[in-house]
């Protein structure tokens, strides 16, 4: 997320009550989790893991837990729990508050646009011309939807990240400070969830077409002229390029990538990025080619075992 | 969908801009696409593939893109794109406009029927005697449900179908003409969506008891009795007979038919027509037993190798 | 569920006009489907198959339509259908009516939660302190919310459960006596569904943390600090330990156990009780490592086929 002025590296630990290193007079314009940072970024790390992940990325400033040999020129704010601060400096940014009417008076609708009976649109929503959005749909706040979308009952738009982190007493949430950000022509089925993002923005690009029931993750930014059947699920922080189709109940797990024009059949499940312009199949999706070979051969089992039984 | 009054072909081709061949007094008293059409039906044709399917089929009359040499006695309505002038011809008949209220005044609701509050009830619903439509349910215009049925909360009746079609600019969607019609004693659960159909209806037959988040395709049509778990997906135009059960997350493909009496186990994958009174398991999902063995010989596949290993 | 007042086994006959055995002054205090019974508890059985359950079962009376050898110092209420009787008893005790408002007054609501916009609160809902309740959601009558618990959009907690009984007319439905219990950190995320139980309360222990589009059956009970993947599916009767991960589209069948610390793989299928500590995959699951070994196995199948055909 772009904080709403630049912030100076010092200005930060003074907010925090940390101690920092580097230049102090270094501005921040924005914060995001180590998926999503880029130049100009307030970013946390916690783990030796992701330590190598964080100094070789753009992010210019780093809350850590440790003092490394070389921090690769990123200013450093170091604190004893690097996920507790961050999320106390993306909570001054949070503008969720209790809504007294079901339409917030500061969203915009554009010209042309039908909100059925019962909707609930957050502070700050702007919605684009010749939409409709249908009844008992939940838009959050901050979230943007272009022109000439249809978003379908029930639909819910911008709930929280899933986002969280075991700690001794239990688990602790990574506060959503991104959004959603819907492009024109897309629509949206019945009861689907977008969720927003813990620090960028979920995206769906223009023309892309979901199926009804269908979850997409914090993060995830979907391209152009996509297709998704009815309950698909997609995790977060996934790049899904233009021209994918995922029929019906696939289920794509966490940071990865499908390439354009790929096309997974009902009830896959991908567990890696998988190259464009290719047909996958099975839990977890392998070419369906391959697939479909692996279910012959299965079926010559009790031939092999006959076969062998009698030879050996 | 049923036409609200016979129109002539010679009607239709003057709506349309088209030219016409066969009888232009010939009377059409409905509009199908493909899967659903009945004698008296205009329907459309863009694609060789289905040339035939449309000239053998009940319809009357055909908006087509070439001249064939034979249209079996079908009246013909040329176009340079059908699917375009079909959707042009139904959205005559859409009657979907803004509500400025929760509950239509034109739809009509049977004594004894209690509907929740937030309720959404579009135009020209009917719902018959000793329902309840629980908190948050959404049931668009048109759609008609019986007597003593259930609907529980955030349940989304009658959303438009998933119907696109590709052209060089991106995805076209079909328009749905066509209705939900849930018959008597049925009870669907929280968070379901069953989707109207593009041209027939989407039935769901007397007795059907469906749990929640369950996806119902469009023009699909559900026999008696049926019983489907949580989180069943069915997709557009299948036929379900009666008494059949389907398990939790189940999947159906498109265009099928799953015969009486027939069982599918939790997480199976129909991808094509089955036969009744059977059970099934797997993605895809073949006959319960066949499955089990399958399973088995799978795990002979370890001493297969070792005796191989050793013998040859 | 706990009667409102103990009533003797004579109140009860004369109520449904059934005869007895035992002692007509035995106090009943609650009424549970076999699953639940506690000592003096009503419960019932109409199956040989079940007899013995219920015969050593802690209830103290049992509806049943046979006389028994023996019935292990139970009373007995006799009747020719005892699951119509059964739920002619639970329906007295039944307080679901019609709304005139979306927040009931008998509703409890603790200070410092926030009710968004369209949410519709029923009968004697209990809701703590500081709590979130997004838009659209649904609540039904009795149902109980800790501290702290965030709701997010559109989810319903407490529709009936799915429980029915084949009758030669069709099926019959076991009346939810029963509630939803929430305790305190637990978050639920979007269009979620939670049964409320038949006879006890579906559970979810504190700080656990539900994804999108999941849905708990009747009468589950999760415990502390789970956490669930979007799309996961757990049917009724489930006992779910403390710390389990399900990722997501994991589906869960009824009446089992899965142990504490278990983690299910995306896409698993639980259909027996699983030990906990450990990690499973597949359908129906399996050590992961079992699988992993299962799906390289399978991959050598081509090879011992060209083995066997040029040695044999």
């Amino acid at each position: 997320m772009k904080l709403p002025r630049p912030y100076t590296v010092k200005e930060i630990s003074e907010i925090l009550g940390t101690t920092f290193e580097g230049s102090g007079e270094q501005l921040i314009t924005g914060i995001n989790e180590i998926h999503q940072v880029e130049k100009g970024d307030l970013t946390f790390v916690d783990h030796p893991k992701y330590y190598d992940r964080v100094f070789f990325s753009s992010a210019s400033a780093v809350i850590i837990n440790t003092k490394p040999e070389d921090s690769m020129g990123k200013a450093l704010l170091f604190s004893d729990d690097p996920f507790r601060d961050y999320n106390l400096f993306v909570n001054q940014f949070l503008n969720f508050t209790k809504s007294n009417v079901a339409i917030s008076p500061s969203a915009i609708i554009g010209k042309g646009t039908i909100i059925q009976p019962n909707v609930f649109i957050g502070d700050n929503v702007i919605i684009g011309e010749n939409c409709t959005i249908h009844s008992n749909v939940s838009i959050y706040h901050n979230c943007e939807i272009g022109n000439d979308v249809v978003i379908h009952s029930n639909t819910v738009i911008g709930a929280d990240a899933f986002y969280y982190k075991r700690k001794t007493d239990g688990y602790h949430k990574l506060l959503s400070g991104g959004r959603v950000i819907i492009h024109n022509y897309v629509e949206i089925g019945a009861n689907c969830t977008i969720d927003r993002g813990v620090s960028g923005n979920t995206t769906i690009g223009e023309g892309t077409k979901l199926d009804n029931l269908i979850q997409i993750g914090h993060d995830t930014i979907i391209g152009r002229n996509c297709l998704f059947a009815s309950q698909v699920g997609v995790a977060g922080c996934v790049i899904i390029e233009d021209d994918v189709i995922l029929w019906g109940q696939v289920g794509v797990q966490k940071d990865l990538t499908i390439g354009k024009g790929a096309i997974l059949l009902g009830q896959s499940g991908v567990s890696k990025s998988l190259e464009g312009g290719k047909s996958y199949f099975g839990s977890p999706a392998v070419e369906s080619r391959e697939k479909m070979k692996e279910i012959a051969y299965l079926k010559q089992i009790p031939t092999l075992i006959k076969l062998l039984t009698e030879k050996l």
